[in-house]
């Protein structure tokens, strides 16, 4: 590792609370002591900041960085990023892939899709109830799962699925996904928000699901359109959602999914980046910037991801 | 296989619903159609009667049966079984291994402990409050899990919760299990109920967890002490149970259990036998009766399993 030269220029800009902002900042300080870390809300060198380290900077304040080489994500998700009209041009944009963080998603995907097959949403409303009744028992073999998206989230939760005993199949854009609609007991979504994915969970596709299928949304609100889950509930051709994402966050008081019974909602919680890890992460694109070397998980601005 | 020689006449004798003791005898006729079967509310010829499949048979039944080689449990528990004073004295006993039950009872399992390290439930009450917090975020191999007992069952779930990620300790009789219990922050319950583990879930055993443990029980409701529990759960010690049986079954409408905010209760539903596979595994000891080849799954009248 060369320590040659000036410090890295590393600016810290996102929305955070303050104790979020000075743990992260702890972590990656202590993953990269050689750099010179700031933060947004001091008075940092603009003229001198060579990396941005974001999480949902505030629109603009990544302008008038006239060094800045690279826009390194903490958050898998750019699509918020993506968005904002005031990115500077021809800066490369990193998305974080945190082991962690997959590993939570899978964990949040793997209960959602027991619970479903082995029905403890049901039996948690029997309990509210006071009702003491099995119901039907399948095996995990006879429960076909199917994920869309195989970026490391959704293959990540595929595998762990599969190891429970699912059959599993995979979904990514360019492949045909009437057939593997056909077949899914239960949906998991863990795609990227893109132009192309904007509202995919619709009724034309909970129409091409078997009657009584399952829905379980980790990735954006926007996926989604609302009125025609609820019709998908109300009509019988889905039986339940698990929702950890909306259209608006958090999920406004008098949103009909907070007390619907066949949702189940979760507060954006389905897995949350790990400081710990993805310091470490984001510090080894910052090296090899530093170095020269190839940066990884790049986003393609074409694609959105 | 030999097919010389008269049929093998079979009784098979539980307190099932009639449509599940169809169930179970079509399963058992289809897997072996060359024994005699008989139901126990038809004239059946006690004196010809070999082997009793039984499922929690009412007592006497198994009196008057002079033939009588072998007794053929369909459930994993004989704890019910084994305490018929009208047991035919010198009549193996055999327990039901019946591995689609074991993956169930691990699915179970895997399902509580990722709802108390994921905090599922407490995003259940909060979806009920129609408050919108995500709370803090642990890696599985931050939450140490203790399962009590190592045999099919325990070590299925073991092995299950060991590929999520948890660092997962084992107990059987005859090791210490002081040291465990210092370290575990779950505690899943498989062990068979018996003189020496009739009430291991008390006070004593809450007192040498870690503050704030959870309590998954699976096994048998006699396994646990339930005034222990409430004042557990009372006094922080424990923050949450999961329990699948009870000392009275069904739990009566007026238990404290039912309306418990730190505990969920299942209707006995962790682990149903399967009678697809069940069913080949208690013929393969039909006929390993028949052809005089060892018996597997047999019970120790000694320890009570």
């Amino acid at each position: 590792m060369s320590t040659a030269g000036a410090p890295l220029q590393v600016l810290l800009s996102g929305s955070f609370s303050p104790a979020d902002r000075d743990d992260w900042l702890a972590q990656l300080q202590a993953a990269m002591p050689e750099a010179r870390w700031w933060r947004d809300d001091e008075a940092f060198p603009a003229d001198q900041i060579e990396v941005a380290v974001v999480a949902n900077p505030p629109p603009g304040r990544l302008q008038g960085l006239p060094r800045l080489r690279l826009i390194q994500s903490l958050w898998a998700g750019v699509d918020r990023l993506m968005r904002h009209d005031t990115l500077p041009a021809g800066v490369p944009i990193a998305r974080m892939v945190d082991p962690a963080m997959n590993a939570a998603m899978a964990e949040t995907a793997v209960w959602a899709v027991l619970s479903l097959h082995r029905r403890f949403f049901d039996y948690a409303r029997q309990q509210q109830a006071g009702l003491w009744r099995a119901l039907p028992q399948r095996r995990a073999d006879e429960v076909k799962v199917l994920v869309l998206g195989q970026g490391e989230m959704g293959s990540t939760a595929a595998a762990r699925l599969q190891a429970q005993g699912y059959p599993v199949s995979g979904w990514r854009r360019g492949v045909p996904l009437a057939p593997l609609l056909a077949e899914a007991e239960v949906v998991v979504n863990l795609l990227p928000l893109t132009g192309e994915t904007r509202g995919i969970l619709d009724a034309g596709l909970f129409a091409q699901l078997p009657r009584g299928a399952a829905l379980v949304n980790l990735a954006r609100g926007a996926h989604l359109v609302e009125a025609d889950l609820l019709a998908a509930l109300a009509s019988g051709q889905l039986r339940h959602a698990v929702l950890d994402v909306f259209h608006t966050e958090p999920l406004p008081a008098d949103h009909p999914f907070w007390a619907h019974p066949q949702i189940t909602v979760l507060p954006h919680a389905a897995a949350a980046t790990d400081p710990r890890s993805a310091s470490a992460v984001a510090v080894a694109n910052l090296r090899a910037l530093r170095d020269g070397r190839p940066l990884q998980h790049l986003v393609d601005l074409q694609r959105g991801y």
